[in-house]
């Protein structure tokens, strides 16, 4: 393992397609939209307060705190979000709103360095009482990470000095010598945030306290249950005991996904972020283990995580319900950290494609086409006759919502797809492409500048063109052949070539120069998957996808009882040239029969092979798409498969 | 319909078979037991105290009062079984305990009538304040149930004297013209004691009181939510609204099974009771608008009722999971009153098949075979590595308790096998048999002393024999021929005849006299029974049922992940000349297919025309029986029909 391979950050720029039409719908509706929410100007949504909170603490406004202890993450993701936004393309108002919120940010800041709304308008005297539930940690790793993204962006140090004197209030009272040298908080996120720091400042130390915060993780579960300071009590349930906190057990002895999705998530990403600095075999061995965990028995075919809605949480090995399931937005964008992280500490294409999965299900369907309405939980079936009646299902919001009083994801996925493009290209010695993502990146290889250029219809089809646009060296282009592609084909300049493909990556090694071009052209068909037998829930079920997209019907295209639908995964299935959602072209279809009911059918009734199956052609659109067209329907990913098993 | 035919009650012995042991079980086993439980007796079990707040009530302990609201009910059910017991067999010891019981509840009485340990020790100035929780109506009918049980069993007065004043009190206290002329009890069961009241005084005053409470109830939905006097809150949340209480609407009204099972079913049962004395059209029509909604859309195929765990309650149409099924024992134990009193108005096989499946499958499995130990909770569906993670399969326990903190079913179930005997004989002008079960009956048609006796390997095997042992005359024996039997024979003095079938009942009228015996044979294959399409948890999938007993699979027989054993409903089956469970001759096996884990399966995976699908012959118990040899493993009832469908 090396250590150190910062210096060749690529600057990306996404360009056109599917990826372009996100980002200017987070530049041009969701940050504008989530600013308004921040500032409780959305009607008839839930308020915020989020902004006014600072105000308040600020002592520009008269009022009480209102919102969760962990508020003032929200704008913190907000402003993160804002600065990729103005990475792309300059915006005076939108600059202008991003200083007045640092600006506010700063004059919340005590003299020590601390900053945090709640604390300082509800519980002054409690600062670091309560590691468990406080979220202080949590809120100030989101300010950092929005200050060092603001300092990459703008080159302003405004906001960054602002966050190292947090930082720095940290370092003298956490961390060995620190005056709570035992303590760690409940949420990981300042491990991931002080990583940064150390990045973008190059002061190592930030790097050694998010170390010292995963080692000394779970030594002291005592410090995660019963009654605590703030007042809040730890529900006395199984639900909440100390491995929700990931507290259980010191990180090196936890050898299964559990606990809250989202804190597991974030210190996991933390953990494989220590061990490409440290290189230390016993953590990678820990990391594989907890991937293995997480992608071979608790993670939902669209990448989404966590089955069980007390806790948002993991539960055991192969319970992955469909309809009950949680799988917030924030535990799939927490996924695509780790899984970053995980490719960074060892290149195989096994990581590129897990987060594939993710960001194009499991993220994305946690946002509408508009920008401006947002699933917290994510379930994989959707019944809204039963879920409305359902104490079990009350978690299962039938379609998006303008806001949440808790609302964790909006911001999250709005930082998400702005940064989208970073997700793209790797740059190392060599130039990896880990997702297909329309975009432009400059970068230095060795003392050469590059600029190269990425054209892709992905995900509706599978071509990409890789030219560079200026600049030429000696290196490895490696292209992911994702694990779904069984047939695919390249060209250099036109002609056919035929690269090794190791790791899931094909690998290109040559004399580049400007006007170069490879062209790769994955073979996308229909697939049918099903899942591991010990899977109940799945159990002689088929899922559809066609290249990273999970499928599902939807009562709008084929009537409501969508469970009645059985598919025949041997059938034939047609697609489009896939465009855009908006006009219907990304259905396609599979076929399949309908079990309908006869006259006067019973409840109950001896089985029969005259039972009434009509043949059927079953539409299907992407899941992240769902609840769109006509929302509070019926929505249905895995259907019975209609074949002999 | 006619009015009062209650003359010719018969008496009836049940004498072997089935359900001489059950009886026996209940004599030997269950009764002493639940004195014990009462007494708090039982060392691990949760405490019941009932008997304890008797006595203190009564001034003979010191202490307060502990458990629920209505915990004088259990003791109430337990004197009604004991009595039952009793009246089949002397037992000093057990007489001694009935009137030690019954003297308590005597002293506790008021001198207006009144009693109710909870009112007295706790609430004393908070009588009848709260008629949607307090549960005094509920008791008070338990305990007059068992009064009126008491003096049908021994003829003497003495608990029906007392409970004759209770019930004057509540004629000056409620119905029109008393001082609380609207209101009407949260849980049903006063409506069922007062007509039994009324039968065995022959005042019917008592039954007017019942009709009085039926035919208000749901004028006045508003007492039915919000704060209530005793300090209980009803909780806040769409599980608890006036419909938990069948308070919604007037009862002629109410058109779907709606609310808390058990509440809903003691309700029909009033309804049907009171329809069968006044011959009301309007509300036998209505009676039949919720059998359907019942039967045709709410049941589940073991006789259970209630799909929703939050409110013990029904959920929607077709809303049938398996797992997080509530089933409470004593809504099963509620619908075989339902159908006993629908049966009662219109003599409808339909009604005595029902009561038979719910009998035999959602009552029987609330009770281990030893009799000790209990099922609250009846799901079709039980992975123990899950519900014990899962907050939503909470209520679910994974094997049968000693006793519970809320023990409605143990004593429930106990008085309804104590006299599952007055299940199988009607007498009318005619002998109807409306279950099979080894007994001697004892009754008049007219001024003919007749006693007839029933002998039947039932539910085993489908031979009965029903022979006049005593007594002769002209008249009709009507014997059912359960709707899942296709084939069957009858002789009448071993010559073979062919009665006319109607309404799901044979007709046999002639003279009978001492000496004749009809033999009826029930052809009782093993069957395969499918759902209704619209319900969604049980697509493709495929129930065993042989005679009335619906049978499930075990992990004890088949291993674990129940799931992955496919039924094919076209291949062979064995079954055996069953005689007792406990030397395991009631198991049947079916041909299917066990969904076999391949080496290094992933999660998800294309999907395969080879999947590993092994031949297997896969073994099932009587579902009632289940979990009795090892507890706390796998069970599952419905299973993936192998075969296209």
């Amino acid at each position: 393992m090396s250590t150190k391979q910062h210096a060749a950050v690529p600057k990306v720029r996404v360009i056109g397609g599917f990826w372009k039409q996100k980002t200017s719908m987070v530049a041009q509706e969701m940050v504008p939209y989530q600013w308004k929410a921040l500032n409780d100007k959305i009607p008839g949504a839930e308020p915020s307060h989020a902004i006014e909170n600072f105000r308040i603490a600020a002592g520009e406004a008269e009022g009480e705190f209102v919102g969760t202890i962990f508020q003032d993450s929200d704008l913190a993701k907000w402003i993160e979000a804002a600065c990729y936004v103005l990475a792309d393309k300059g915006n005076a108002e939108l600059d202008a709103q991003v200083e007045e919120a640092i600006r506010l940010v700063g004059k919340v800041q005590s003299p020590d360095g601390y900053i945090n709304t709640w604390f300082t308008l509800v519980g002054p005297d409690k600062r670091w009482t309560d590691l468990a539930w406080g979220h202080e940690l949590y809120c100030g790793g989101h300010l950092i990470e929005a200050a060092v993204t603001h300092f990459q962006v703008t080159g302003q140090r405004n906001f960054l000095d602002i966050m190292i004197r947090f930082a720095e209030h940290l370092m003298t009272t956490f961390g060995p010598g620190g005056r709570l040298a035992d303590a760690v908080g409940g949420h990981p996120e300042i491990e991931l945030a002080l990583n940064r720091l150390a990045e973008a400042t190059g002061d190592e130390r930030y790097a050694q306290l998010a170390t010292h915060f995963v080692d000394i993780r779970g030594l002291h579960p005592e410090n995660f249950t019963g009654q605590i300071p703030l007042g809040f009590e730890i529900p006395k349930s199984a639900w909440f005991e100390p491995d929700y906190f990931l507290a259980h057990a010191p990180v090196r002895e936890q050898h299964h996904a559990e606990g809250h999705a989202v804190r597991a998530m974030y210190l996991y990403t933390a953990m494989a972020q220590q061990a490409k600095r440290t290189g230390e075999q016993k953590l990678i061995q820990t990391l594989e283990t907890l991937w293995k965990s997480t992608t071979e028995r608790r993670q939902y075919v669209t990448g989404g995580l966590g089955s069980h809605a007390m806790g948002e949480r993991f539960s055991v090995d192969f319970d992955l319900p469909s309809d009950t399931a949680y799988t917030e937005t924030c535990a799939s964008i927490g996924f695509l950290f780790w899984a970053r992280a995980m490719l960074d500490l060892n290149p195989k294409g096994e990581y590129a494609d897990a987060m594939e999965i993710t960001l194009y299900n499991g993220v994305l369907s946690g946002v509408a086409l508009d920008g401006k309405k947002f699933f917290y939980v994510n379930p994989l079936e959707v019944i809204p006759r039963i879920a409305h009646k359902r104490s079990d299902l009350a978690h299962v919001k039938t379609e998006r919502v303008a806001w949440f009083g808790c609302a964790c994801c909006p911001p999250n996925i709005a930082r998400l797809v702005a940064s989208v493009g970073n997700y793209a290209w790797s740059i190392d010695q060599n130039v990896r492409i880990d997702q297909y993502i329309e975009s432009e990146a400059s970068f230095c290889l060795g003392s050469s500048p590059l600029t190269m250029r990425m054209k892709t219809s992905y995900p509706w089809q599978g071509k990409v063109s890789l030219s560079v646009d200026a600049g030429n060296g000696t290196f490895e282009v490696k292209l992911r052949v994702p694990g779904w592609c069984q047939q695919y084909s390249v060209k250099f300049n036109g002609t056919t070539i035929s690269p090794p493909l190791e790791g899931g990556y094909l690998r290109i090694y040559q004399d580049w120069k400007s006007g170069d071009v490879v062209e790769l052209d994955l073979d996308m068909p229909v697939r049918f998957v099903s899942a591991h037998p010990s899977v109940s829930e799945l159990a002689g079920k088929v899922a559809v996808l066609r290249g990273p997209l999970v499928y599902c019907t939807e009562e709008i295209d084929n009537g409501p009882d969508l469970h009645t639908l059985n598919i025949n995964p041997l059938g034939p299935t047609s697609d489009h040239d896939f465009i855009d959602f908006q006009d219907e072209k990304t259905k396609l279809t599979v076929s399949g029969s309908k079990h309908r009911t006869r006259d006067g059918q019973s409840l109950y009734q001896e089985w029969s092979t005259r039972e009434a199956y009509t043949p059927i052609e079953i539409t299907m659109v992407p899941y992240h798409s769902w609840g769109n067209r006509r929302p509070g329907q019926e929505m249905r990913v895995w259907h019975l498969a209609e074949y002999p098993q």
